[in-house]
């Protein structure tokens, strides 16, 4: 009963190796078989559904990956004196455009590459607003840098997974992922304010944005607020009708069902309805030439070629900024952007996982989201991730396998071939008003105050992220996991010795003895047993040892001879094997060990004889 | 008798707080009240010993840390296509000039004021090989940058020392340090070998170093070669003589005792007299005009100005180089030479405290380096650091008191103020045979094979400090460092967990829980508890877990609640009382816990029945 179950579980993988590994490539094989004409309608819902959330979200994201097409006057020369909008270019570089359709090019790839590589059956990859923002401070907005920077974080991605890289994502702890959503919720959506208030030439930077947005408050366009806030309270009363509404019993009868029915569903296509709605207003006063209201405006028609992406970039005026120039300038995004993509992914799929009751391979979703990002550069796309509000709608509607995707990628499709002239009249405000909705519900007041209820020194880490990521996005993550990590590794270099004196003195090590610890057991050694008079027989209870370096056994060595010197003993006791092992390899002159303190006690009695007086008796 | 000591020793250490507190900042005050004939006399002998020992080394450092005046043609600047010597130039930016008198400008101020500060009665400050070597890479051989480089070094160490940050120094495991001094010594040594055959224009990266070397051996100076190999032979007999000196016994007559001690004085200042004699030789062949060796040449006379170290520089042209430019250029060396800085010299006084039985304080040992760095500056001084051979000479000759330091001192600056001009003939092959014999005892080449023997695991940290020191001295040691880390954080990622089948699964987590590790616990439970049908019971022995953090708290909810939901169990076993709080604090609803893995398996045959059937069985 007692032997290991490793073993027999080793034996039973090899034995379904192929299948599974071919499964485990493509998990499309383990579901695909089975399928169904239940989970054809219900994916075919869902898919709709998230489908028609996808598109108004996706166009809103391009806008915060860019910036509005007015602001652009410097075309990324940096410090352009000239610019009239110097200050603010000065600021922040990357005030150009990205025009709408990108967030719609970037949709559809990760609809079909998920299906058949995605392990979990809700998440929706796309264009999201983390993302956007992250990519905005890198790419400065120019297509040519999105799309290759979305093939070169691909590749990254695509290359870590084939190298089982998962683990990394493992030193991401909850208090830094809960830092870094709630500061890039206030972020995004404190950034659409703006366009509620149809303000331009706002910087990105969040203090000057704070700042300029209610410096400018007087220039605001009544059209546009009166709209954004029209929109904000139609999405907040449906997002809450949802919330409340409760599933009617067979015995209710039909109207209560279909009224049901039909509150749910505007409830959860809430995004296209109030998108839709704001544009016919916007288009019956454009049509009678009013223009109250910001709009969207030109976009390209159409679906986008597939071509690879652009290695180099010829600028308007003849330069050509070749290849390593543009990843030069990419930098540290070609590390942050990758992992930030599946840091998103893997949290939102593992929270879906753990409500639906499955469990996803990180190595996998990984390979599909670098896949997607590869694939996506070739229709002109910029870096994707799962989308946290669109795979709660996808999980809410029943989705029941990734098939569903399919239906969202045909749809973001067909609104490209079909209804760009219609996105002409899309106000601004109304996108805003949606993003604010999806980013509202990740800024969650109350993770701090469970942090500090459950361990108060995680709230370090939480707050390093929270507020560095005010100052750059990409750096309170990095921060918070680097503070994270010195705590780590603080615990590791400072374990809690229990001292006991039984006579001779038993030190407690509460956990594993590692190279960093070594000097401060040696400190506690040497103060409380060398360094008195007389000096003391020490046992060490390496009970919870299960590993030693050779900095240990080198500095126990050492240890062993002070005590010699001093004549006194220094005893072992509940050694493990592994750890015996390297101790005996380590050839330490007069080591002693027992299996437990009460042997390791009796031996030093009948060696030292009586037990010397202690001061401290 | 159970009772933690921690409180009286408190209250003992507060009760003689004020004058411990003084004596740790001013150690001297610990030992000159006692101070008597007995340390004086020997104090005496060893700091004269010493002082002899300095002065040939320190003026050979210099030559490690500049570069033959030759060479220098191309003034600091990098990538001057003018230059003869353009290809070595343009491999290697520090092949400029710093005088030896700049070694012994370095040698006296760390014994005077160690001798205040310092916590070990045996270290010497002073240059050291290594030191030079990092230094080489950074400044450039440009007195001012040296100067101020040291200004800065001491800086940052007096600030880590005040910051109590010398626990860092703790991160550096033993294989690392191994590794780092073996390749140095490596490093040192092969560069002296040019000297010895009289080879100029030698690029000093290592790789080009061994093939410019060789390629050019033909060139070698037959005089410079004879005198460089003598020297050598000569070392070497002296130290083989001492190593194998048996002491007289009291009842051998006089005339042994007295020929003992003459060897023994003869090989403890073999440096010296080596220096001595080739300089004679040297000098006799000058003045017959008969040029065979290459010698040391013109050096400033007279000590150093005391005056603060330079912000900036002005160069012949005219250009003034500032502040920050300079700070710029010396770029990671003001992380590394600090950091290189207090390891040498922590392991040095470590070891020897070790060996004569004292412990030392490293926070202390931060400050005097610092302190000694900043005084320093302030008589043209580089940076300096504990040296391991004359250290080792201090502590032979039997130095009872770090006073012995203001004895080497004084004969330094005597050295500087009187001897100056002998120095001219000093032939650079003597100084390069005293390097060569005082780095080869540092290339250990039994340390691989006893990290082999003990764990093969650390071969790992010590091969990449090792290889990618040839490459750039200072990246060795910071690869290492993260090697290592990367070591510990994955052992802390992945924790073996063992697991045992009683009817329910038992799992013995065998180390902490910390968050790295809930990823790799949840695959092993999903993976044998959850997936399989029927899902199984679990009881976590969390016995050797000493706290845990709210990312382990956050997995564990979601993990209970997946329990629930297959109506089987999750129990913990042998919690500690810390660590239960933190699980209450978390709120986990269904949280069962017992103090052994007995009650826990009865409360599960309790509570579910009969055990389930298991395919392992």
């Amino acid at each position: 009963m007692m032997e290991p179950l490793v073993g027999s579980l080793r034996e039973r993988a090899t034995s379904s190796c192929s299948c599974r590994t071919l499964q485990s490539w493509f998990p499309v094989l383990s579901w695909l078989p089975h399928y169904n004409l239940r989970w054809l309608q219900m994916d075919l819902v869902a898919g709709l559904t998230v489908g028609l959330t996808t598109v108004p979200q996706a166009l809103a994201y391009a806008e915060v990956a860019g910036l509005p097409v007015q602001v652009c006057m410097c075309e990324r020369e940096r410090y352009h004196s000239d610019c009239p909008i110097y200050l603010v270019c000065h600021l922040d570089p990357s005030l150009c455009v990205l025009d709408p359709q990108y967030g719609l090019y970037s949709a559809f790839m990760g609809c079909f590459i998920y299906c058949v590589f995605g392990t979990s059956k809700d998440v929706t990859l796309g264009p999201t607003a983390i993302m956007s923002l992250l990519c905005a401070s890198y790419m400065g907005s120019d297509p040519v840098y999105a799309v290759l920077l979305s093939f070169l974080c691909g590749s990254i991605q695509a290359a870590m997974a084939i190298l089982r890289l998962g683990f990394l994502l493992d030193f991401i702890s909850y208090p830094v992922i809960k830092g870094f959503t709630c500061a890039a919720a206030i972020t995004i959506g404190f950034g659409q304010v703006k366009n509620i208030f149809g303000l331009k030439n706002i910087p990105q930077q969040f203090v000057l944005q704070v700042y300029y947005t209610f410096h400018r408050i007087p220039e605001a366009r009544l059209g546009d607020v009166v709209l954004g806030l029209s929109c904000l309270a139609l999405l907040v009363s449906l997002t809450w009708m949802k919330t409340d509404l409760v599933s009617p019993s067979p015995e209710h009868p039909t109207y209560v069902k279909v009224a049901h029915g039909l509150v749910w569903g505007c409830a959860t296509i809430r995004n296209v309805l109030v998108v839709i709605m704001a544009s016919c207003v916007a288009f019956s006063f454009e049509i009678s030439n009013h223009h109250y209201f910001t709009l969207t405006g030109q976009t390209a028609k159409g679906l986008p070629p597939f071509k690879p992406p652009a290695f180099s970039e010829t600028k308007a005026n003849g330069t050509i900024i070749y290849f390593k120039e543009i990843v030069l300038d990419l930098g540290g995004g070609l590390a942050v952007i990758p992992l930030m993509g599946l840091l998103e992914s893997i949290a939102i799929s593992k929270a879906f996982g753990s409500q639906n009751g499955y469990r996803i391979d990180t190595n996998q979703e990984l390979f599909a989201i670098g896949l997607t990002n590869i694939m996506g550069s070739f229709v002109s796309a910029y870096p994707v991730t799962g989308s946290f509000g669109r795979t709660a709608v996808n999980s809410q509607t029943g989705v029941c396998t990734p098939a569903g995707g399919v239906v969202t990628g045909v749809i973001v499709l067909l609104s490209l071939a079909f209804l760009m002239p219609v996105f002409y009249y899309i106000p601004k405000a109304s996108l805003a008003a949606v993003i604010i909705c999806a980013v509202a519900p990740m800024a969650d007041w109350r993770a701090p105050l469970q942090l500090w209820r459950v361990r108060k020194l995680d709230l370090l880490p939480f707050m390093v992220t929270f507020l560095v990521s005010f100052w750059e996005v990409q750096y309170g993550i990095v921060g918070g996991v680097l503070v994270s990590g010195a705590m780590l590794l603080y615990h590791m270099a400072r374990p809690h010795i229990e001292v006991h004196d039984h006579g001779v003195l038993v030190m407690d090590l509460d956990s594993g003895l590692n190279f960093p610890a070594t000097e401060h057991l040696n400190q506690v050694i040497y103060s409380q047993a060398l360094h008195v008079s007389p000096p003391r027989c020490v046992v060490l209870n390496c009970h919870h040892i299960s590993s030693v370096d050779c900095t240990v056994v080198h500095e126990l060595k050492d240890l062993l001879k002070q005590f010699r010197l001093r004549n006194v003993s220094l005893v072992f006791s509940g050694l493990k094997n592994s750890v015996l092992e390297v101790l005996l390899a380590g050839d330490l002159p007069g080591l002693k060990y027992t299996d437990s303190i009460e042997t390791a006690l009796q031996i030093l009695s009948d060696f030292h004889g009586a037990f010397q007086p202690t001061n401290e008796d």
